[in-house]
């Protein structure tokens, strides 16, 4: 594999300007208006795929289209399917960035936009692999890209996908990577993930929002009772109220308590990063067991009534909040969506639910050869063992690629633990993007050493 | 009066041309992004009461200016100083309009537009009473105008204004137009209102929206705590459990009871027009007690993490509530904003309070002789007895007139008991605007011929 690192090492310049091309569409999948963007996101990755020498083509999926691209590789060489999603998280300038966010904008080795992290970067790393290999020693295993556009909105299309197109999807392996490192400069391998509910709850009240200077005393406030509903739901200690939550919750084996330990995580450092005063827990084992191993249930914003600046007053036609709990082994979706059906019913009969998309929680075997070529390729990549963590996040592809394609399924994050997907400044750094490269070389070098089919 | 009224049939359609021009400025005072509009409604006013011979000029408030304009009357005539407000509640098609909210829509003799009955269509009637009786046989008492442009953000420089120009707005009483009748073709004489307290209640929770799949668990959720916090303040049935919350309020007497009794008001009707499927109380005189006479705890929006289209998984950076309290005799703003202060200090420390406004309740000597001249002057001008009522809503106007000029202040409604002020599909009514301008013409003749000075 040295001509590939040796075009990397050539090539790593022209790789950053594709990816500023990549993150430069805002690929917003959450919002109806932003479809033409995600449609020439996906037009660019599908040319540059083909550029590359691959064959490409768009996969529908009924929503939002999927992209597939493939190359072959030696005859009994396995073949290893690459799991990567081009649509992002919503983002606006007036949210907190300090630079445009569909700009890519350096500054001492860390490029800042929306999507630059999640999941641009990481995907983009993985076809500058392939690049390099194709234009190395040619690619040592057979590789199938699908990147899809539906990430962000719980890839709600992408389990009809994988059934309609078993065939065409047909790999040995699947590899994603799709999360971050647990700490910074300390690279891991992820080996399980939360699932996630993801639900409106919503209050009505009267038909249109009214003057409540004169109407009310005798109107109920929507978002009065909303409050009093999800009062009953989440306490304030981060616990959750809903009989039987807890029922399916797997408990941390003591192996896994001391794995936990150790990670370098330090818990002073990450509440001043996050910027509150005090986390729920601060032992660091608790901290890495609420994040990875316990369900949540959170509110992500409520809206009713009048949200813009300054005063109005109303009684609002109704309220809604935006809800998800996130799951863990051994809990399912259908359960503790009936949980919170039931938990509604009794404590607010004038709410009603509509479910946006579930997926449950996933476990790797790590013991296997894939995990090891892996560790191998980590080593390579970042000069480094890596640790074998968990992730609060949820990917429903791992879980829809192993059940449906019947592989086993690796994730290989290659972001820095403070990249801050989701968030205002997200960023990826210089040494992540070319040590991911140089991983991802190194794993289907080490997958077709130890795996023949 | 007779040229006064003849002017009116023979100009009525002119009439409703000027009013067409006034709402179809966005004076929207709760955003300051119609700063502009604010500005050029203002000038048209003023341009438009010169034009009528009144001398009109601004009255810088601090804030958004108001506008000032006068006519003498006859030696020994009193001046009635008459208020009205420019400014208009935030519209968007998309709330639920049927027509475009700031262009005047005619159907059936009613016309649809923002602020056509809060406050302009009043506001107009007033303007064009004046210029009825200097077309006819000239104004039988001195009149002045004093038209705010920020009665839709609690008349926050109102009081400072008043107190500054304090020569300049004498007179013998004021008169007011902002609220309406209680209930279809029921004209009525409002002699007390609700005062408010509006505030920002805020739970600051991580520096930056967070992921809430990688650090859901150990982070508080700002809108659980928010929630828990509302939970403790407003009870589902429409009180408040402050402490100390209902300790000022004046019992309603029997005299006023059996008043209340006497409205016609169709609580069923009532009860479909909202489009609940029930009030907190279904008994009329309790109905009306709730909206006149009971305070209120209100929640009006919450901002705070994603409240765009579809999800979006974080844990917001913090959560506010938009809320008010309606106030009644002899409840004191001071005393109640401390109790709120005190109840989230106990309930929920880490929340903040900030005061957008506050305005005491107000309550008129209806047995004088401005009451009976709007009596006498409603009879004129509707062909019927007015009631005698209270209002929910708040204009703090009313108190700051009464007390800082220290005249009496004469509430005379002419709008419908329907009109939707504050909601989509604000109303006005033809017949109201002519009965209107009518009424007001007769009050200023009937105040000629009843008080000297």
């Amino acid at each position: 594999m040295e001509l590939a690192l040796k075009h990397l090492d050539t090539h790593f310049k022209a790789f950053v300007e594709d990816l500023a091309t990549f993150v430069a569409f805002p690929s917003v999948s959450t919002d109806p208006d932003y479809e033409e963007s995600l449609t020439l996101c996906r037009l660019f990755l599908e040319e540059h795929l083909r550029q590359l020498g691959l064959s490409a083509h768009v996969l529908e999926t009924g929503g939002i289209p999927a992209l597939f691209a493939e190359a072959p590789g030696p005859t009994d060489a396995p073949t290893v399917l690459i799991y990567g999603h081009y649509d992002v998280q919503p983002a606006r300038l007036e949210d907190g960035w300090d630079s445009d966010p569909f700009t890519l904008t350096e500054a001492d080795g860390r490029w800042f936009a929306r999507g630059v992290s999640d999941n641009k970067g990481p995907a983009m790393a993985l076809i500058k692999a392939v690049e390099c290999c194709l234009e190395g020693e040619g690619l040592p295993v057979g590789v199938k890209f699908l990147i899809e556009g539906e990430e962000e909105i719980a890839s709600k299309n992408l389990e009809g996908c994988l059934v309609r197109h078993k065939e065409l999807l047909r790999a040995d392996s699947a590899l994603i990577s799709d999360s971050m490192w647990v700490a910074p400069g300390t690279p891991s391998l992820c080996y399980a993930l939360r699932g996630i509910v993801y639900a409106y709850i919503t209050v009505a009240g009267p038909a249109v929002d009214l003057h409540s200077g004169v109407h009310g005393g005798v109107v109920a406030n929507p978002h009065v009772r909303l409050s009093h509903l999800l009062a009953t739901i989440a306490n304030p200690d981060g616990s959750v109220a809903i009989e039987g939550f807890y029922d399916q919750v797997r408990p941390l084996s003591e192996a896994e308590r001391e794995q936990f330990a150790q990670v370098p995580l330090d818990v002073a450092a990450y509440r001043e990063r996050l910027g509150v005063e005090s986390l729920l827990v601060e032992d660091k084992v608790e901290v890495l067991a609420r994040r990875w191993a316990e369900p949540t249930f959170e509110v992500h914003g409520i809206t009713g009534g009048y949200t813009g600046p300054g005063a109005k007053t109303i009684v609002p036609a109704f309220a809604e909040a935006k809800v998800s709990m996130r799951l863990v082994p051994d809990q399912e979706p259908e359960v503790l969506i009936a949980a919170l059906v039931d938990h509604v019913a009794r404590h607010c009969p004038e709410a009603t639910i509509q479910l946006d998309s579930a997926a449950p929680p996933f476990v790797a075997e790590t013991t296997g050869p894939h995990y090891q070529a892996a560790r191998n390729a980590m080593r390579i990549g970042f000069d480094a063992d890596p640790l074998l963590i968990r992730e609060g996040g949820s990917i429903p592809a791992a879980l829809l690629l192993k059940e449906h394609l019947d592989t086993p399924v690796v994730l290989i994050p290659i972001c820095a633990a403070d990249d801050n997907p989701h968030s205002p400044n997200e960023k990826f750094e210089a040494a992540h993007f070319e040590g991911g490269i140089r991983t991802f070389i190194a794993y289907l070098h080490e997958l077709a050493s130890t795996i023949r089919v």
